[in-house]
């Protein structure tokens, strides 16, 4: 592909983003502008009905709008891949034609209560990589951009990460001490033995507590922050605002914007599960539909270390702190072309 | 006090409130813009120091302008309260005289690391009782304003909750299924035998879980959220978008605006300690220098109760499930005028 074909891509991607954002916000602004009389707004459970007509429609038209404009390419959105009865991966590793991953409406439970923290997410994967990623929050008017190579911005003027000049700043020397750490409480909350809502809440316990807590291996991290969107948490993560993101469960449509969007500003993105060897294992590059996610904030060099090696320090400092989570999926596969 | 008299302290505060807030993102933009070369920037421990620089700067221009207007109105403000060595509570209950209560940067944290849940928050109290509040986010460009009588708004046009017509919605009959649960970690994180940390933890564990989990006593809510910033999660309860915050430790100038918009909406604040009672204890007002706060949002009416009492059996609810909170202050003594 041409950086000119990648350019008309992200700019057909970036108007996408702002158009599927305005039909969330208008549908949301029918419940609260008193426009409308009907008393099929009155009740939550209905809203969650209109929750699931406005995430379906955004879908349908982002879908159409790429089909037209790209009709070779492929996509995978979220409320098509939820009625489909597989949950395999579906995105070649080598294909260089375009895949377009698309959540239409990612903190559905926010949009649900309007609360701000909802927003699209809209990503281009080339050869099984997030190459541009588009994340709109229309209550916060708040738009993430990015493309590999392009930098990326906070509404198409502010670059990311917020912090740059002279420099991006370090990561701390006592990290996870010092760093906002973001987490879900998901919605699995099964309360039994040892499922994932325990082990969740131990790693949150580890992270928060004070160092000489929990055996020595207290956090005590700067704050704890739970904002119901994955989406959301990345692209906070990419603006330096959150050090540290932590989840199990998300999918791949979830995070592919996200990813993209942190990954150009610099940010790392590798597994949440901590490896055995977790103070020395090579530190893999995130596997996109892997549902298991640890990213760290973009940083720049210190006179110790270089912005990765910090960033790695990070990861190995989380990996000691935080459970192993148990989120599977289908063997991997993917459609041939 | 006139009804024109309690006007103008109104638009007073809420101009004071827009100005406030910009000083708080100038003084944020400096750190980004790129404007500013200089190195003491780059590392987060010197955003440290330009937080509290700004946090003292803010509020001596809050309290320099209300001395100018109003020079016997009583003046309460975070960094100033901070300095002095009592932590008496300081607000007569029955004076008619106002006090300024004055929270110049709340979500310190969250500003320090440039996560946009940071707000000034002031409020007027007359005889004990909030009765304006402003609450400004720059960063989200979100207003939020109240005074009694008068409503309470988003962004001055927007009257809050945000779901009015064709009425409020009613709360969830299986509450808190179904609910939004707002709730801080807050800066205790002793990992002592049954410290706040431990306590608070058990509590949003037992709110989270599955219905059948926790003994028959989990919450299964529909979201968990912390946001780093009790005058936020006040303005989102008070807006419709949490359902239930839950909280110790804060201080009367983090939640008094929130109360004063909170109430005006239609909300219920009361304490987060449950009695021993708590299935059929009178539920009382909130003690504003408790330090212990359980707000729920606005509610309508439905064919079974009023709001009032949706809110009430929202609370009970919440008590049967949460732990008593260890927060407390000198005893009770306010200044004679």
């Amino acid at each position: 592909m041409t950086d000119k074909e990648l350019d008309g891509i992200y700019a057909f991607a970036v108007q996408l983003g702002k158009d599927a954002g305005k039909m969330l916000l208008d549908a949301a602004r029918l419940r609260f502008s008193g426009g409308q009389p009907a008393q099929e707004f009155v009740e939550k459970d209905n809203a969650v009905d209109i929750v699931t007509k406005t995430d379906e429609e955004v879908e349908a038209f982002i879908k159409t709008s790429i089909a037209e404009r790209y009709p070779h390419h492929n996509f995978i959105g979220e409320e098509s891949y939820s009625k489909s009865p597989s949950r395999a991966y579906l995105i070649s590793p080598t294909s260089p034609t375009p895949t377009w991953l698309v959540d239409p409406l990612d903190g559905t439970v926010n949009y649900t209560h309007l609360f701000p923290m909802f927003c699209v997410s809209i990503a281009v994967v080339i050869a099984g990589q997030p190459v541009i990623g588009i994340i709109y929050a229309p209550f916060l008017n708040q738009l993430f951009t990015a493309c590999r190579g392009r930098g990326a911005w906070l509404n198409e003027t502010q670059r990311l990460p917020l912090v740059r000049e002279p420099a991006v700043p370090t990561l701390p020397r006592n990290a996870p001490g010092g760093c906002i750490f973001a987490c879900e409480w998901g919605k699995d909350r099964r309360d039994g033995d040892d499922g994932n809502l325990r082990r969740k809440v131990e790693s949150f316990v580890t992270m928060a507590a004070e160092a000489t807590g929990k055996g020595g291996k207290g956090g005590m991290v700067h704050g704890v922050r739970s904002l119901g969107s994955a989406t959301m948490d990345l692209a906070y993560t990419a603006m330096g605002a959150f050090d540290i993101w932590w989840e199990g469960g998300c999918w791949e449509w979830d995070v592919a914007a996200g990813i993209a969007i942190l990954q150009e500003a610099g940010g790392l993105v590798t597994t949440a599960n901590p490896p055995e060897d977790h103070a020395t294992a090579k530190i893999e590059e995130v596997s996109l539909g892997s549902r298991l996610y640890l990213a760290i904030r973009p940083a720049g060099p210190s006179e110790f270390e270089s912005g990765r090696q910090g960033q790695e320090r990070v990861v190995r400092e989380v990996w000691r702190r935080v459970r192993e989570l148990d989120y599977t999926r289908p063997d991997f596969e993917f459609e041939t072309e």
